[in-house]
């Protein structure tokens, strides 16, 4: 039986564990990246594991997000990251630089080696053949101290392209119409593997666009053979050392397979407020546009821009439009700058953003109230550009230079000639934004400004827990419940003990107090406890606060798994009407808690105020039981080597 | 007796009053020009005015300041400033064109013409030979609806500069070795008018940068001859017909006169808190800098960042240092690129930010704390840069770029080989950020977002005032304290309804609902009543709320012309014992207000709740008295004409 590209990755990094479908096996991680946005806490948290060294082949620390530094802490935080980065022989990328994704891809990506980022598209990297996922800060950061990540072996989806592209039509076409095919589920549980003759169309860049919207796809990553065309870039990249060539076998077998013709694809719009959105521009054209923004880790490579530059030389952006433009690196920028190009984007009357995310994750850039705003982004979620009744499309760079110049949504077919952009023959390499560890690090100095405060360690797990009940919530908790995440807590992300005042402030007022005033204790809770975002402050928080164990009906998968990861015990009644036995301010008792968890036994909680006795279980594997032993995820690691 | 060059503008632009120092006078307003933090104001004003055309031969309408775009008020904002321009002739400038000063300079600014900004840094164009005066909101939009402009005659202060520059030194260096001889009060009832051999050592862009400064002198505006440099400029610029000849009489007078030796200065910094705290770089150097920030109307000329990226040509920002560098117009970017300047930077490791004001106005980029920047900006004040306790140095370009590469503040004099930089024979001129009038107005729409509402429209005072007394201050009372201004508060400059929730805030909780329920009323305040900053909002919140006039034992002299714009009287008064005859609520009246005003008698003001009479006087011009009598300057203005 012939194998594809993912479990021929598996084969060669497997630490652990045997790869049948479902099973949960770890990988030897050979580089991770960090965004500065979930940077703070995965560096808070590999700080408090105590390490000398990292174990990965190389780690780079990016700043990409908080680039408009509009209070001192974005400032703070990255002299934070960067300090860290000299103490542990990270990389480190100065604002400025440009987008992780982008940099990665060009300068540090590997066909066929493992990268395991804090970003949630951190697959763009499978455009070069790298198996590349979208972790937890805490995986990272122990995927940095001890060089493995765990994950449960998935399904591979195959999709095979054919034929030839339309002109006009480009690689953001294809991801969108995948999307339009597959909606933002179809991904989900699925590594989705590229084929077909219709690869020789794509370049590298072109290939990233489309494994970085897998993310949209649900699907865990996305990766592309590594080809001849691959081994081009990385010559003109300077690294043609990194290339090995890795493709499936002729007779690979995959869980699913689609097959997607290129002619088949028109320049296709996603429209709001979902990626799967998605209709042909063609259908939907003639819609006026107040703003059109190009750049992102999907579309700001030098190919796209320069496509751009192409259509926008000579003419002029509507006088109703804001054409903002975010190259994708310091490199890129400078090679348009050379090539002529930033010239007569300027010339036409582009507005030139900082080498960043920028208005993509909406750092800026928000439109007017109620505005058409079409985006080469990847993400069209309502507000998420900042205006909460903006509509925006997701579009291609050729669609967006059009339309910017016509001020309307315009199909780019009836444009005229296509741009052709050659690849350069050297792609322009610059090291002054990284700093690169010294050899010496011995006096090195963390930097925490005022705004950031260390990790809250939890301690091993003792035989016996007891406490009050701090809190009874009913069904369906949310994590924005437990951990509210607005705008004007963000800035608190690396400062929990701030961030704890809010806790289930949705609920209640005073639950800081109390807890504080008790020393921790019990949370109960209903039906699906932790529903809603993966936010791993929905765990962190009550770590810090003593929560030690969370007892509810039925617990949110995600949310279950971030509380064990900080040792907090989920706990499920055995008979759901036992809930019914609690008040707040209960003392409650589990004796012999790690001999239950070792036994996989049923759990005795003893309701001391009350007098009762009421059943529990704890539904989880092995490992699990052992990370809540071991006192959370960042202890258990510290004690285990898989190599 | 020979006239200087502010004597003969004076004399050409007349339309009222007489010569005589402290005299008041009117002035014909050639141009204008609005940014938009202040311009959303300006333009409801100058909706509220009812005109068709504006006045003046010229007014444009920069975009500059709110270009984060952090939610969609900035974005609304434009969209209104655009709409308002488009209706009554006005030229728009959109975001991403350039700062408001520089490209003035670049594109309008006309020896011997006047120019009168809402921006405190109006007086750049001076450098041009126009007469530039920073001026309020009221008095823009009045300029353009009536193309006059009232002012007290200066007095004329000259700076003769002697001898020639020292080699690393520049325009920069000059204006802060003249805030250290002269101070931030040195200026204060001034004009600045430059005259002397040494001005053959300025280019146009250099004395910019010097009158640009002169704001931080205290100086109404600052001024130099229109000469062969001049017309120079003016050629390289395309626009040679706008050149005219200006320079003082040989045997011009003045009120005061200073003679400054070129060969004096040496590389100059400002260091914190204060643009006159200056110092000589090399006796403060070694000082380790985390942030240089190049750019901002006083430093952002294409001659200035060409000399940056000759200094940063071939080598690298240190790694310590984040070098944030933002263009004066997109035209100088343009010229950048194609130079293979911008190349330089980006290869050495700066960070290219829009062209706008961006960091000089806090607007993004603040530092981490307790950072040291170094700025080529004109204000250090604590916390303008976005964090309380940054220490910032204001230094000229050339310091900010060797200080960049060393990592320490650095005289630049040590460095080796003077950056010369040729004025490039043509500078690019591009219109495509310009929006301009079309021939046809008819058919245009104000758009006004959800955050902007109408400005608050007084009516033509009555015979009688009477209401309650809603407030009674203490003394010192602050416009702080009538109108808050933090963070949180400024998206709403445009939305007076909004603000009007806060007014009084630091004082009492409910003023707002007081002023509601009772129809508006009167004020009694204590001494000094409304000192602070020159926020018109100050007065027009009190307007909207129905305030009819404010009673104090004495006010801070620009609020009290700021109520008297708004229509409020300010009444003092002749007894200050009689402040003891008030309690919140009494009934107030006073008769025959306006013959009281004709006459400029005494006021009798009847406390009806305290049977008590009381008297006062109005303490003003007779333009002030009708100006009151119209219901404030709006409507004064729309009534008046000179010509």
């Amino acid at each position: 039986m012939g194998k594809n590209i993912i479990l021929k990755i598996f084969e060669k990094k497997l630490l652990s564990g045997s790869l049948q479908p479902g099973n949960e096996i770890s990988l030897k991680v050979n580089q991770t990246l960090t965004q500065d946005s979930t940077g703070t806490m995965v560096y808070l948290q590999l700080e408090a594991m105590g390490i000398k060294d990292i174990q990965t082949d190389l780690s780079v620390a990016y700043v990409d997000h908080n680039t408009l530094q509009t209070g001192f802490e974005n400032a703070d935080d990255h002299a934070f990251i960067k300090s860290v980065a000299a103490k542990y022989g990270i990389i480190y990328s100065k604002p400025g630089n440009g987008i992780c994704h982008q940099l990665h891809l060009e300068r540090f990506a590997k066909p066929g080696d493992v990268l395991i980022g804090s970003d949630s598209h951190t697959p763009t990297c499978g455009g070069l053949g790298m198996l590349s996922i979208g972790a937890g800060g805490l995986d990272v950061a122990v995927a940095m101290a001890k060089g493995y990540y765990f994950l449960k072996v998935p399904k591979i989806l195959n999709i095979e392209l054919k034929g030839k592209l339309k002109p006009w039509v480009s690689a953001k076409d294809v991801i969108l119409y995948i999307l339009k095919e597959l909606t933002v589920k179809g991904g989900v549980g699925y590594m989705i593997e590229y084929s077909g003759e219709g690869l020789r169309e794509l370049s590298v860049t072109d290939r990233a666009t489309i494994a970085n919207m897998g993310a949209e796809l649900g699907a865990t990553t996305s990766i592309f053979p590594s080809d001849e065309i691959t081994r081009d870039f990385l010559i003109r990249q300077g690294r043609e050392k990194d290339f090995i060539h890795l493709t499936a076998d002729d007779d690979a077998e995959y869980d699913k397979k689609i097959v997607v013709n290129l002619e088949d694809i028109f320049p296709m719009a996603a429209m709001p407020h979902s990626p799967d959105h998605v209709a042909k521009v063609k259908d939907i054209q003639g819609i006026k546009v107040d703003q059109v923004a190009i750049g992102s880790c999907t579309n700001a490579s030098y190919t796209d821009l320069m496509k751009v530059a192409k259509i926008l030389k000579g003419r002029k952006v509507h006088e109703d439009v804001s054409l903002v433009i975010s190259p994708g690196s310091s490199s890129i920028l400078k090679m348009l700058s050379d090539h002529g190009a930033l010239g007569a984007l300027i010339d036409a009357g582009a507005r030139i953003l900082e080498a960043a995310c920028g208005p993509c994750i909406g750092m800026g850039q928000a439109p007017k109230s109620s505005a058409v705003s079409l985006r080469t982004f990847n993400r069209n979620f309502q507000g998420r550009c900042g205006t909460e009744n903006a509509h925006v499309y997701l579009i291609s760079p050729e669609t967006a230079a059009v339309s910017a110049i016509t001020g309307y949504l315009t199909d780019p077919s009836s444009f005229g000639d296509v741009p052709l952009v050659e690849i350069p023959e050297k792609y322009h390499v610059s090291d002054h934004y990284f700093v690169y560890p010294k050899e010496d690090r011995t006096n090195t100095e963390i930097i925490m400004g005022p705004n950031i405060k260390p990790f809250p360690v939890n301690q091993p797990l003792g035989p016996v827990l007891r406490g009050k009940m701090l809190l009874k919530t009913g069904d369906h908790v949310t994590t924005d419940d437990i951990m509210p995440s607005h705008a004007s807590l963000l800035p608190y992300r690396s400062n929990i003990p701030e961030l704890s005042k809010h806790c289930f402030g949705t609920l209640v007022k005073d639950f800081h107090a109390i807890a504080r005033k008790y020393n921790g204790g019990f949370v109960v809770g209903g039906e699906n406890y932790g529903q809603g975002s993966s936010r791993e402050h929905a765990a962190l928080v009550p770590l810090y606060l003593g929560v030690k164990a969370v007892i509810a009906k039925s617990f949110a998968r995600i949310h279950k798994a971030n509380l064990i990861n900080s040792g907090i015990i989920p706990l499920t009644f055995i008979d759901k009407e036992d809930y019914a036995y609690f008040d707040a301010l209960d003392e409650l008792e589990i004796r012999d808690i790690i001999g239950a968890l070792d036994a996989g036994s049923e759990i005795s909680l003893f309701n001391k105020t009350k007098g009762i006795a009421v059943r529990l279980q704890f539904e989880g594997s092995r490992r699990d039981a052992d990370i809540l032993k071991a006192g959370g995820y960042l202890n258990y690691a510290k004690q285990s080597n898989i190599s």
